[in-house]
């Protein structure tokens, strides 16, 4: 309906290349919900006759109800299956709707509330993981096992510490990931196409509908970029990356010859002709989500690399890669708690591990090299010409020439903050237990504001 | 000297293949300055002899004014290449620098401040960028210009509106950036190689050498990750990005046809063979950094992807690629500054296209729908006729029409916050004034904190 | 049906998170296709009951033309489904079909169908476009245009020569992509799982069917590896990028200011609030093809770096991507040829640029180098010295000095092979023509041979 | 030197942020080889003074020796600062050496040069590592071991099908890589800037001197693209991925709890802190390198993404990264090479894990399946229900019901082309080693053609 009065029309590969209307399902609930707060501005603003908006906001909140119909039009995107639909219902009183708007802030706007959604779903998901490594880390406080570096193992230390390990970094993601759901919640309605509108709405008014009164103030920044998307995006690429090395560990370590995890059978899938094989499927699709979301975060920057400023219709192919890279990664947050919380461990192969190999080793020079006063470069290499000869024997010809004993007990309680110690473990648990809480606490009640109006199945489609 | 005890010698190629001395010469300083940190610390805790320590601490400074003859030793990389220089200096004793202490965690330490120190290094010269911007932005205020939208002219606007806009997206990744500065200014020293170490050293207060008693808790979360440095890359990826779409505006707006700019002649280059050509390299090179910042980004994460906890070799290959890049886009930032600074601009040729092209089109068709109370949609159809019959004769037929005058100096004006309307842009430069400045003056004071100790010449080199 | 005997059931979340099921919509076919073989092989090779062969082969030839029944299934892929489905239809009798396979190198085998077929139709959809630029390059060989560098004007050329410089482009990664579709076509089944099965059928004979009798011998590099799509992958995208210069240069050479472009109608789009507007939309979203070839080309590789040999889920992950890449840069070629179809050229604007910019110096500074036997580099300073003093009068003061005359139609016939010599350019387009000529032919030959057996309905679904 | 006439002085700061003279260092005598090249052609075309030209030759040739004098010069590129040696030796004569060429066609030249030898030595890589794997694929040929797929232990199979595997991938590559090379030795000289260059000289001649005869035709194409490199780039991710995998799996399973291969000393490092730990550090700076080879090819086609036609400064940003790209996989392959010539392997790891786990499974229900005439889904349900109760007792179980053996050293003998068979893997052997060796003589025929004239010195420096 847009391009026919200057343009004509135009064949199928044209439409279907350049529309994007089938992708927009991602994004119906939220453009409807912007169309409605920007019509209720023009009403509140007395810029179209009340009659006019109250019908047309009458037929924005069905649509919100059962957005399907709109993507039977032929049009180039959902904002003209809106106006299509409009027009059908409501005949020329539906073009009421197009004054103080452009697609350039709708879009924008629809895809910032969406973003945010998605960051605070993400959020929410993240604490919720938390919660629940923390726990572990209580409860699984004393369980020694052997620490890798290198995929080796290299020391004796506890279960719990590797928990509170990931629970520390989702904590400094919980940080980052909140900047960008603030950078992302503002409001660039009446931006326009690129300088503002001549209809005197008030921006501010309006932001207070969605946005919780935050404003992207500039016109052009606010129409015509994407930034916070892909601070977003990076930040999730980032984080999904951190996450495929918590897969990793979790398959090699329940690999059947290593075998200190269990992996819960929900979580496993078997072979079409190996009737013995149990494969981990969710970590392996949790592994490759890394990758999705690299691949997804280089499409969006790549495509907006070098544009000029303002709109171009480039941005619109960022949105698809955008919305599946925010899910995915909130969903693999979901996957690993639920993994986390039904996993078995078996301190047995950890114990068998700990005896198997010379763990003890770099632990044994330091208090050597303590004890004696001699260098600690020194005891290191004595050590490691020990290891050479006999790795099974170097215990028994520590204790025997420097008189000290291999104990991985009292080895294990290192004597620094954040160390294996469970005592340490235990004291992180109960500081970030804390925050953890009032996070989740102040996620929940965000939520209540700017989740979605629209109605699920709408959602889901 | 690490490796012999155990494993042997090793041939050149694969000495040349693992070894990072020569990459390493883009953190030397911080390596240098976090090992002192940790000899202070071991002689504060008491744990080596009073006078090693002393003997370590003088030659470690004396190495941080001039670390060159670190990068003529046959080592794995410049931690081994230190402890060979030491033992030259100081026989035996130099290995008392070893205790309390693991490779990983000393790299994560140097990497995390070196990676803080180029993140406020770049916020800087984000501040400085935004100040210019400011100041022009209120120089420029009532400059007509075409705004863009798929770099065709899109509608009136002003120059000081372009200027904001670029202000406020900075003013968006300084907070994000001020956010991973925090993440990264953590200490890991004390975190051993996975699990902590066995010298009853004091975590915090070697941290509060270094990094403002800031604590990487976790010790394998300290030694075995890299969150804090791909998180400041994918920020900084994205905002290379950004500025590439800066970079590419300046480039197609002071091309000869369109010669809005004048680009300082500092910032061009001519031909080997065309005499005539005066081509913008520095802001080719600008655009091509956000290619750079996403390919060093890609090579980060898809490094890290997928590899177990714990440190393993592969965390090495992405420092030269993470120190490229973030000092890329701070001089990118330095380079735009001198742009904005020196530009020349044409009211001319803006005014020119002002008239050419019918660009107060879509404010018309506002005015006009809200003048006789009519659809918006039906108007856009009307005007859109008549451009189509006669895009020059537009002007005068909406005047005869519907009463409405096409003055640009009117309608850029337009009456909703953050506009083209020069006291728009007024109000907004002076509330950023505000808080730029406020912001460079606490970047200063942290610069002062963490700036490196370490002499220029080797700092550079 | 294959994880229950050993694994239970799974719950929604797990179930979505690792299905292909929606995703094989995209391989529907291939993968039935690819049963169909093989439950021929086995009938040939007598491993099955006949009727239970003819049984399964009628209803998989049903499935062929009416697929989407199978999307219904609760199944962790189409293969699983297909399976469900013939037990619906056949009972236990459809068990049969699982002999001597494996979803691994079932899975395979369908893509590389899949990816041959993608290609075969990216190469003549690149040949096609070849064909149309070689007719426009001759209808326009006299044409002549400033070329660009830095997109500043730089030297006096022809649109043709501009014409063939794309066609030439296009025949390098013809070549490239033959290789790879070479590569490609090659026939996985009876690999199995990992290492060949056990029943004795004749690899050699199923490959016949499908493949033109070429085999991937090892069945472990056939069943576990995707490097003939990830080599697909990387020369799409980098023929997607270099599809986007194409683009840009249309995008920015039809820009109103330069006009030498006139786009036709259907590939342009209007604004929803701008009635003036004309954007260049076909061509942006050509652009942005690039930065998703590139990034579904990241999401690929990224996801298999690091993987282990063997089939791991993970690469499941791929195929969604691939299929989007390969599709997307062939309509792109397709939008391209329709635009280089329709497109308008205006001499006027190009003769404009030709006499405002001092286009000819680094060609006289050439003649007059020849003519004066003096060193290049020194007359290259004059005429420097000469544009800076006064750019409009160069040509009049280079007549005058060396008496040179700037004529362009002279300049523009340079004596080199493969310049902007319009002769040089009907020479190279007569030899390209019968090169494409006969290009055509094999493909559409090949295309007979390994096109589809599906119903197109099925393929578009 | 270019510069001076036309736009004076540049600052610190923005030479060093577009100069590439440092990066340059990496093709300098590919520079020097073309530039000799092309001063040959003025010299044979009687273009320029005889002497002059001998005088020219002289220097170039003094430089190919002892290049190292370039780098000192402030100048913007390699080819400004011969200009400004040669000028320093010869006087104004030197300026001889401008007329003809383009630093556009003369990069091109050099880059194309460089990326042909980097192939060709990455092709010799790979054919040396094929020959290896060939040997050792013999040598082992009856060497029993699981196959796994998940990282899983899978089927029965022979270590010799998997490094068969190994040289499957690579000969595809090979083909691949081939077919990159071809396109990449073409001369693009006399192509001046962007049309031709008005010296008439030959093209065909000069392009007889690097490149055996091989022309770019079009000027613009040759002068403003670099398909040619990121072909080769794409190519060669790719292969760094395929190659991550072989380290991945040497890294997993020569892992101590795994241990069928021990690494050589040579490819292991220990650790500053832990005596005892081997880590296969050269393998992981191999699983790296694929990250690396990635990103760097992300650079290079998201710098060139949507550049306009013709060259601009953004390309020179590409070289440094294309450079590093090639080299490292080269490097890969020799290092794989070496561990493959060097490992040693553990048949009794291997036995043991054959012991423990159900893996031949997979092919007892294909046999059972034929033997019995029944459904293969059935027996398969049957096998893993019984593997679900009792997977030790597995192979006992069936040997009772269904009469049916568990001989694992019959059931590798699988009887189909190119599976787990010892005698399949010979014959693969025989016939891939017959074809490497042949490509092994062309390779080094072209080398003996296209390799450096330059001193190695100047090669590696």
């Amino acid at each position: 309906m847009y391009r026919a009065p200057l343009l004509g029309h135009q064949g199928e590969l044209l439409l279907r290349y350049t529309s994007s209307l089938q992708a927009d399902r991602k994004i119906v609930c939220e453009v409807l919900e912007v169309l409605e707060a920007h019509v209720e501005e023009l009403r509140e603003s007395h810029l179209i006759p009340h009659e006019a908006s109250e019908d047309i906001l009458r037929e924005l909140r069905a649509l919100k109800g059962a957005p399907e119909a709109l993507f039977a039009y032929r049009a180039e995107d959902v904002h003209e299956a809106i106006e299509m639909y409009l027009r059908e219902k409501l005949g020329e009183r539906a073009g009421y709707v197009g004054l103080g708007r452009s697609r350039n802030d709708h879009v924008a706007a629809a895809l910032r509330l969406k973003t945010a959604r998605l960051l605070l779903l993400q959020l929410l998901a993240l604490a919720e993981l938390r919660s629940l490594l923390l726990d572990r880390a209580e409860e699984w406080a004393e369980v020694l096992m052997p620490s890798y570096t290198h995929f080796r193992p290299a020391q004796v230390s506890t279960l719990s510490l590797y928990l509170a390990s990931v629970d520390e970094m989702l904590s400094d993601y919980s940080e980052a990931l909140a900047k960008a759901f603030e950078i992302a919640l503002k409001s660039p309605l009446g931006a326009g196409a690129s300088a503002g509108v001549s209809a005197p709405l008030s921006r501010e008014r309006a932001a207070g509908r969605l946005f919780l009164g935050k404003l992207v103030t500039n016109a052009l920044y606010a129409s015509g970029s994407r930034d916070f998307l892909t601070i977003a995006l990076a930040l999730s690429a980032s984080l999904a990356v951190a996450l495929s090395r918590v897969a990793e560990d979790l398959i090699l370590l329940s690999s059947p010859q290593i075998g200190y995890f269990s992996l819960p059978s929900e979580h496993l899938a078997t072979s079409s002709i190996m009737p013995h094989k149990k494969n981990p499927v969710t970590l392996e699709i949790a592994r490759a989500a890394a990758g999705e979301a690299l691949g997804n975060l280089v499409a969006a920057l790549s495509i907006l690399k070098g544009l000029p400023s303002g709109y171009s219709l480039d941005m619109q192919q960022v949105n698809l890669y955008a919305v599946r890279s925010l899910e995915l990664v909130r969903e693999t947050l979901l996957v690993l708690r639920d993994i986390f919380q039904k996993i078995e461990i078996s301190r047995e192969a950890m114990r068998r591990d700990l005896k198997e190999y010379p763990v003890l080793a770099p632990d044994l020079a330091e208090i050597i090299s303590m004890k004696t006063g001699r260098p600690f470069r020194e005891v290191h290499a004595e050590l490691a010409a020990l290891v050479k000869e006999d790795p099974g024997g170097l215990y028994g010809e520590v204790e025997r020439r420097y008189g000290v004993k291999a104990d991985e007990e009292a080895i294990v309680r290192r004597p620094v903050k954040g160390s294996s110690n469970p005592e340490e473990v235990r004291e992180y648990v109960k500081s970030a237990r804390g925050s953890v809480g009032s996070l989740r606490k102040q996620l929940e009640e965000l939520w209540e504001k700017i989740g979605p109006s629209c109605s699920p199945s709408a959602q889901s489609s």
